[in-house]
C-alpha cells in the first residue's frame, strides 16, 4: 500500500490529537481519528479523552455535522478501531453501518480482544481499510498501552540522574541539585504522563518526597512506596497531603498489615490514610518487586514511573523488571560519593549490560539519554 | 561591520582550505586564505601546508594567474597576516606593497610578535581592514595554537573511554573494547591532529599501546611516556617500532637518566632508540606534570592528545592542567569495576567540577560529550 501526502498529512493530525489524552485515558491506549470526505475536506476529528468515556472515532463522527458528507469518505484512526463492548459498545460496529469508503488505521491493536477482529468487520462490511500509516510513530505513542495490554505489567521506566562520572550524591551525601531546573521539570512532565510513580522506603524516608506534578500542568499520579516492614513514619507527604488517596503502600510484614488493616485499629491510628496498603510475599526478606508490579497492573496501573535510590535500581536492573531508563547526566565531576549503578553481578566487559535504541537530548544544562533494556 | 553573504561564502572557504593544514603545521596556526577580485571572481585561494613552508597568504598570491587583476581585489584570511620575520617574510609586509582594497580577517592574532601590527601595517597603507568574520569559528579552529602562542604550554586533551555508569575497566580488568569501532576510529583521527599523544606509566606497561595513527589516513603524532622511575620495559612498542624517534620519556630519576644518558652505556643497552629522554625534578615523589607539558611546548608541542589511566587522569584534573575532556560514554551498564573518576577532593555537591562548552555526538553505538575545563 503506497500512502499519499494527504494520507500522511491527516494520520500526523490523528496522532497529535491522540497525545492530548496523555495522562488520562490509562489503561486504554490513546487514539486519535480524523474524517475526510471524498472531496479531500475534513469534516470531522476527535480523540479518547478520558478514560469510560467516548473512543475517538465516535467523538470524531460527533463533530461531523452534515452525516451525508461520510458517504464515500476516508476515516484516518491511529488504533485498529475496538470490536468489543467494554465501558462503550464497539466502535468497529459503529463505523461498518456507515456509508465510508476507507478506513485507514496507524497500528493493528495487539489486544488479544480485538487483534484484527476489527479490521476484519470493516472489510466484510465493503469497506476498504489499509493499516500501517506511520505505525512506528503510533506504536511508540502508546508503548505503554502495548506493553500493558500484552503482558498485563506495567511499563516500568527508571529515572535516573547522575554526574558523568556516575555519581547520584557526593561523598558527604548531598544531591540536590545534581541536575538543573529543566531537568527537574521534565521529571514533573514524566509524573503527569505515567500513572504511578514508584520509590523504595529509603527514598521515602530520606527525602519525603511528595512525587507530585508542580512545575508543569498535568493530572497528579498515583504514588506507589514499597515499605516492606511497614513501619515508615505515618506523617511523611505520601500519607497526609491532600492527594493522600492516590498513595499505594506495598508490604511484605503480614503480621503489621493485618494490624494495621484491622478497621477497629486503624481509627485508633493517627495513620488514617485513605490511600491503600498491599500485602505481597517476600523474596529473601525483600518485597516480591515482579509481584508488586504484577498487582499494580491489575490496579489499572499501565505505565510506572521509578525514581529509585541505588538498591531500588539494582532490584530493578538485576531482576529484569525494567522496559526503559530516562538518565539524566550532570555535565560535572565529583570523583567520589554514592555510585548510580553497582551490584550488578557482571564481571566482564562482554557481560556489561548494553542498552537499546538510544536517544539523545540536551535539557537544558544537562544531557538526557533515553534508552530501552 | 556588517558583512555580506558574498563575505561570509569566501571566508568559509578560506576555513575549510585552512583545515587541510591540520596535523602539518603546528605549533604554527592554521590559516586559509581567499583572493577575490573587484568583480567578485576568486582569483586565488591556499593555505598554510606545513611548518616552515609558505604563508596561506602567499600561496594564494602564488595562485594568481594574472597579477593585474589583484588591483582593487578583496584577500579574506582566517588569521591576521604576520608582521615579523619568522621562517618566512611577513605577510603584511608583502600584502601591503599590493594594490588590494581590502583585507578580510576572521581573527586578530594574539601572537604577541602580531597582536594586531599586522593590521596596523596594512591600514597604514591605505588598504581598508575588516575584522571578526566567522571570529568564533576562527578561533575553535585554531583553539590550539591560541592557547599556546598565549601560554607557551600546549593545549591538552583528556581522552576518556567510560560505560554509561562511570567504569573504564570491568571487575575482571577488561576494557576491551568499551566503546565501539567508530569510537576508537575517532581516536585515531584526533592522534593525527594533535602534534603528540601521552600517556602513563602504568597503561605503557598494561596495554603496550602503539599510539599510531592506523584505521585513519594522517601523520604520526609524537609520542610521550610518562616513566617516573625510567625502568620501563625496553622492548616495548613506543621504543621498538619504525616511530621510535617520535617518542619521549619523561622521567624524575636522575641517577637512572644519567646512567642511561651515557653514550657508553647506551651503546651496550638494548635500550638503544632513538627518541628522547627528559629528566625532570620529582614533586611528592611523581614526575612534576606541570613542567612536563611545559617542557613539551618548548619542544614545540602546542597540543598533546591524553590517553591516561585513572591515577593520571586524577592529576591531570586536580592540578588544573587540562582543557578539554573528550568523553566517550558507551551505552552499557557494567555496575562495577574500575572507576573513571576518582579522588578529586570533593566533598559537596555544590563542589561538584563544572565542564563548560558541552557538545554531544553521537558516534557509532557511543556517546561522545565533548567539554571544557
Amino acid at each position: 500500500m503506497a500512502f499519499t501526502p494527504e494520507d500522511y498529512k491527516h494520520m500526523k493530525k490523528a496522532l497529535r490529537l491522540a497525545a492530548k489524552g496523555t495522562g488520562f485515558v490509562s489503561p486504554n491506549p490513546l487514539v486519535g481519528c480524523v474524517i475526510v470526505s471524498d472531496d479531500g475536506t475534513e469534516i470531522g476529528s476527535g480523540y479518547h479523552e478520558r478514560f469510560g468515556k467516548a473512543h475517538a472515532e465516535i467523538n470524531a463522527l460527533n463533530a461531523v455535522r452534515e452525516p451525508d458528507a461520510l458517504r464515500g469518505a476516508t476515516l484516518y484512526v491511529t488504533l485498529e478501531p475496538c470490536s468489543h463492548t467494554g465501558k462503550t459498545p464497539p466502535c468497529a460496529a459503529t463505523l461498518k453501518e456507515l456509508p465510508l469508503a476507507r478506513v485507514v488505521i496507524a497500528l493493528r491493536d495487539p489486544n488479544p480482544k480485538v487483534d484484527g477482529s476489527g479490521i476484519r468487520m470493516l472489510q466484510e462490511a465493503g469497506i476498504q481499510v489499509d493499516t500501517g500509516l506511520l505505525e512506528d510513530e503510533a506504536r511508540k505513542q502508546n508503548e505503554f498501552f502495548l506493553h500493558y495490554i500484552t503482558t498485563g505489567k506495567p511499563f516500568i521506566t527508571l529515572k535516573v540522574a547522575q554526574t558523568i562520572d556516575g555519581y547520584i550524591a557526593a561523598p558527604d551525601g548531598s544531591s540536590q541539585w545534581i541536575t538543573g531546573k529543566q531537568a527537574r521539570t521534565r521529571v514533573h512532565e514524566w509524573r503527569a504522563k505515567y500513572d504511578a510513580v514508584l520509590i523504595g522506603r529509603n527514598t521515602a524516608l530520606t527525602d519525603n518526597p511528595r512525587l507530585t506534578v508542580r512545575h508543569v500542568d498535568g493530572r497528579q499520579p498515583k504514588r506507589v512506596v514499597i515499605d516492606g516492614p511497614l513501619s515508615l513514619p505515618e506523617n511523611l507527604n505520601l500519607f497526609t497531603d491532600q492527594y493522600e488517596d492516590r498513595t499505594f503502600v506495598i508490604t511484605h510484614n503480614e503480621k503489621a498489615f493485618r494490624e494495621k488493616g484491622d478497621p477497629m485499629l486503624r481509627m485508633l491510628s493517627p495513620q488514617n490514610f485513605s490511600g491503600q496498603t498491599l500485602l505481597l510475599r517476600a523474596s529473601n526478606g525483600h518485597t516480591d518487586l515482579d509481584q508488586a508490579i504484577t498487582l499494580l497492573g491489575r490496579h489499572n496501573i499501565a505505565s510506572v514511573l521509578v525514581e529509585p535510590g541505588s538498591d531500588l535500581l539494582r532490584a530493578f536492573i538485576t531482576q529484569k523488571l525494567a522496559d526503559k531508563i530516562e538518565l539524566f547526566i550532570a555535565p560535572k565531576l565529583l570523583g567520589g560519593g554514592t555510585r548510580s549503578f553497582i551490584g550488578l553481578d557482571i564481571q566482564r566487559i562482554e557481560e556489561a549490560l548494553k542498552l537499546r535504541k538510544v536517544s539523545l537530548e540536551t535539557v537544558g544544562e544537562d544531557i538526557l539519554v533515553s534508552a530501552y533494556f
